[in-house]
């Protein structure tokens, strides 16, 4: 990629999303050139969020291309997990997008897809119990603020997505980037991935 | 206020407005009990974002009560701080709230209603010269990474908003309070007001 790339964002969304998980990646997202966002959920329409929020979305479908796909977690993640349809439309955005960037426990809905089957990744660590659990395939690491496996990162809780989404930006675009980025909204960007003082 | 009491927050939209001014303080106020989150907009409707997000908005009114008015800021308060009929509308929401909370350049739409001046108040160091010198009355503070005057909380650029509404959570219901909403994120949250890596 480089810094003036149209980059096609495809973001997953579905009732019970935590706010902050997608907004703040699309947040720092934004300031990338020529980026744009496409919100898509399983039945398409409005999803309701607890602030009061409604938020136009597309109906999947299969087989769609994108160069970074954002999986955030939430509550709603314990429902949509179990749901086969949703977790089989996870599995396409996921196989045909050249980057999947989840948060918290986001990373259970990729894990569900198996695509994370035999590599390292993380999520929230107040729900990581409950997620490691989910599939023991999963080289799951417990201390990391996030973690890269190939084309998929995997950050811990919510403004853990914040620090990946930087992190994403750095691998991709340089540093410097990414720290101007983060300058710009007077963001103290935690940059090391390892370091996590919430494990 | 308790942490038992139910909370009417008020956020004022314009287009143009800052994704994450908006969306990491109703994230960090979404962990209180029984809050509830109205968006209201000059004409009211749809309020798009450059992120493809349309905000449903209601029309704003003279003379509406709430306990927190959240005000972002973003490129669209270059335009709408020349509005009189919209900072009339700002002036009367400051008036009737109980607590009025602007992030990054959403100072100078407060600044513009008069009811900072003799008071002390920040903004984003990016456009701090551009909002200093739009009204010479306030005292406006060039390092701080939030400024809390009466009832008035301003903050520097984007992310300083979360550390502010922290510290209003603080100031509100505890200290403790606060640290565990900011656990519960997994955020580094930058609790001392003075300390400006920014400025």
């Amino acid at each position: 990629m480089s810094s003036t790339t149209k980059l096609e964002v495809i973001v997953l969304v579905f009732d019970g999303f935590e706010l902050l998980d997608l907004f703040g990646p699309i947040e720092l997202l934004s300031f990338l050139d020529e980026v744009r966002f496409r919100y898509v959920s399983e039945f398409g329409g409005s999803i309701k969020n607890k602030v009061g929020l409604n938020l136009d979305t597309e109906k999947m479908t299969l087989g769609e291309i994108c160069d970074i796909l954002l999986i955030p977690g939430g509550q709603g993640t314990r429902k949509v997990y179990l749901q086969p349809s949703f977790i089989n439309y996870v599995k396409s955005y996921a196989e045909n997008a050249t980057y999947v960037l989840s948060v918290c426990t986001g990373a259970v809905l990729l894990s569900e897809t198996g695509l994370l089957n035999g590599r390292r990744a993380t999520s929230n660590k107040r729900s990581f119990d409950w997620v490691s659990s989910t599939n023991a395939k999963v080289d799951w690491v417990r201390q990391a603020r996030w973690v890269v496996d190939g084309k998929y990162y995997t950050s811990s809780g919510v403004s853990a997505g914040m620090d990946m989404v930087l992190g994403f930006i750095s691998d991709q675009f340089g540093q410097s980037k990414a720290k101007d980025i983060a300058y710009k909204i007077e963001y103290h960007w935690q940059s090391d991935s390892n370091k996590d003082d919430f494990a």
